[in-house]
């Protein structure tokens, strides 16, 4: 268990966080943290995002209602990437889906 | 199923790529993919990836033979993340651990 770590975050301040149920272990989404939202995410137990296209702090939840509970922060061997594992209230999707990642692409093509 | 799709590359021209686990579902590793090793990938069913600190293309396994076999490629709403479901012949670590991910952080500081 780590308490402090020296996040390696890239050259815009951010670092890309990989959302995971918990119970299900599907994958969510994926988000960026700047220092500020992983700091609010670590003491609060709330994801905290930073938002690349609106430049502004988010808290996952705030106008959807589904919130983010966090459970566990993972992260990486070369420090660079975190994985949160996440008790989801809602639809992680903003199309309505419990998931970002339901479009398949083909192999083999 | 989504045969053509317009992935959204990064100002790099590198998009992220999860590596789940198909069977444990756990998360293994994240990398990155520009355009050609995305390519290689699908027609290949071969991991590839970009490597951004020897700026090379990089085909996972190619030295360790731990290659990942992949199973599904899906992409998220925005199409700026993959999310790559694989049989791993092996540890996907350099550490030699099965997943990148070994980490706790502590929550709640």
């Amino acid at each position: 268990m780590i308490n402090q770590i020296d996040l390696k975050f890239d050259a815009r301040g951010l670092i890309p966080a990989i959302v995971q149920d918990e119970e299900t272990k599907d994958i969510l989404m994926v988000a960026w943290m700047n220092a500020e939202s992983f700091q609010l995410t670590q003491k609060t137990g709330q994801a905290h995002f930073w938002s690349r296209s609106r430049n502004e702090l988010w808290l996952k939840g705030a106008t959807s209602g589904n919130f983010m509970n966090i459970r566990r922060i993972l992260v990486d061997c070369d420090a660079d990437t975190l994985l949160i594992l996440v008790k989801p209230a809602g639809p992680a999707c903003h199309t309505g889906k419990q998931s970002c990642f339901y479009q398949d692409i083909e192999i083999g093509k």
